[in-house]
């Protein structure tokens, strides 16, 4: 295994460590309860945001946290849940008296973890509500519980952070965050596994000729394997299952996010991110907003994925509202 | 080779017709100059600022145009200087009448073209000055000619487009390149060789146990081949020239540049950046400002490259104001 690592087991952890080092004006690694959080405490109430994961995803979520973004993230071992303990502790740190909505990925273990911190915490008088993130339409209908949460889960954080900053209440905030989820619908491809720190080599072999469509994050498999294609090709397949569940028309607007999966090259991911551009005009669908780069990732994975979400004007503004954290800033 | 592209002989337009459609707000894609250029013209005269290399290196340069950064930059084929055709066009675009800084990394034929581009454009009355970027300092003493630009040249883009903007004259503009070129030292390491779209598999082989040190961009080879170490050794190593050539004391103050060459995984490149900040820290020096990321890439590099830079007011005042550029965006 080639990484640059102080240890496989200590990987999470020095990562954490860097990130708070690195960007002290917007987060603090809070090394006994295992959390990232803001660095300055709110001046106001608001409602909190708190998120977490599987670590490997980098920047998800640690990234997000910050001004306009998350409160609290709590990371899990390497595409590993967080456990209670962590999602309560950063409760207690994002709350701030007007609640605490929880951005959970539809991963059994993330919903496991986050609903028993949630019925834990009643006691504590913090009012918890929750959004559910299962944008990723790989999987066909009646498997729709399978549907796991992907590039939405970014999108939800930023949208629903400048709802958040902007005053509005738990009951709005998360209205917002549904909002988002029904608006969106993701579809990743790759090209080769990643390698875990602990594995040290590839979780398995992909043909040199083949990739994977259908994948999500942390080294999951695709739902299917096809030859490699070029950029247009897997363009067009990439959007195929989005715009039909979205029921994108002529005149539909939408944001186009695209993040590389870890290595892509950022010449092969413009290159992808061109062709879903060029598909989606040829089908007078309008990219009002566009983010394209490393944004959610699954270790050193080869690949990318989409996710396209319906904009209305609310969305729009809530979306290009200040951000300022490690992996997203703007207007700060 | 597994990429995701249309054609190896077109990756590189693909990828700026990508940027272009991506971040309209940012950049225009120029087919007929084959370069990229502000898509929002200045409202008052400043200074224009362009740069320009071997693609492959991405978002270097394209992803640095914008206000608060370059006026245009030029685009070569993979790890192939621009030629002096783009150089004009550019520098034509970027003038406003109060002439036009190069930034332009040590490497012969950059030096040569961008060189040849300024003495023709001596008939059109556009004045030019130059600052040639060599902050690489992994050759030894003797060699200081073969020095390349590294992670310094986004420095001087991002720092002097802050100078541009704020109404300095090409004087002073060159002035603080120059400042910063001579106050930055940076050096390179690299565990695997990068695959070209025209070739298509790894430029050369490393052994599995190894790594390249004192490496530049381009998929030139380092200066030495060393045994694979962990975060820690790796850091003080990285530090210890551009400390001693920067001639570093307890009490300075420096920004601390450290960016993934395209496939390091973040979780590996912030436990990096921890191991130096650490390292400079017990050195008695102040890690000021900090920047994590991929910012400056030799195609899917499995490395990361270094750059310190000693800082004073004004430094860190221009290193602040405002940019929105594709890879760098803050306060706007």
């Amino acid at each position: 295994m080639k990484k640059i690592l102080n240890s496989p087991d200590g990987a999470v952890t020095d990562y954490l460590e860097g990130l708070g080092l690195a960007y002290p004006q917007f987060v603090v690694f809070d090394h006994e309860n295992r959390i990232i959080h803001r660095a300055l405490p709110q001046k106001v109430p608001k409602v909190g945001l708190v998120s977490g994961g599987g670590s490997g995803c980098e920047p998800m979520h640690s990234g997000y946290v910050g001004i306009g973004g998350l409160d609290a993230a709590c990371p899990g071992e390497v595409f590993t849940s967080p456990v209670p303990a962590q999602i309560m502790a950063a409760t207690r740190i994002a709350n701030s008296g007007k609640g605490v909505l929880y951005i959970i990925k539809n991963y059994g273990g993330e919903v496991m973890n986050f609903g028993l911190s949630a019925e834990i915490l009643k006691r504590e008088d913090i009012a918890i509500s929750k959004v559910i993130v299962d944008d990723d339409c790989s999987f066909p209908a009646g498997q729709e519980d399978r549907r796991r949460g992907l590039g939405a889960t970014i999108l939800v954080e930023k949208i629903c952070g400048a709802a958040a900053e902007r005053g509005d209440d738990l009951q709005s905030v998360t209205r917002i965050g549904k909002l988002v989820v029904s608006n969106s619908k993701s579809f990743g491809i790759s090209l080769n596994s990643c390698t875990t720190p602990k594995l040290g080599k590839p979780t398995f072999e992909m043909p040199h000729d083949k990739m994977d469509i259908g994948v999500g994050l942390g080294g999951d498999r695709g739902i299917e394997q096809i030859d490699v294609g070029d950029a247009d090709k897997i363009a067009h397949l990439m959007i195929e299952k989005p715009s039909r569940e979205l029921e994108l028309k002529v005149g539909s607007e939408v944001l186009l996010f695209l993040s590389s999966l870890g290595s892509m090259p950022q010449m092969e991911l413009y290159t992808l991110s061109g062709s879903i551009q060029k598909a989606l005009t040829n089908n007078g669908i309008h990219t009002t907003r566009t983010l394209v780069g490393e944004y959610m990732t699954s270790l050193d994975t080869h690949g990318a994925s989409m996710t396209l979400l319906k904009l209305d004007r609310e969305l729009i503004e809530l979306f290009d509202a200040p951000i300022a954290t490690q992996a997203l800033r703007w207007g700060i």
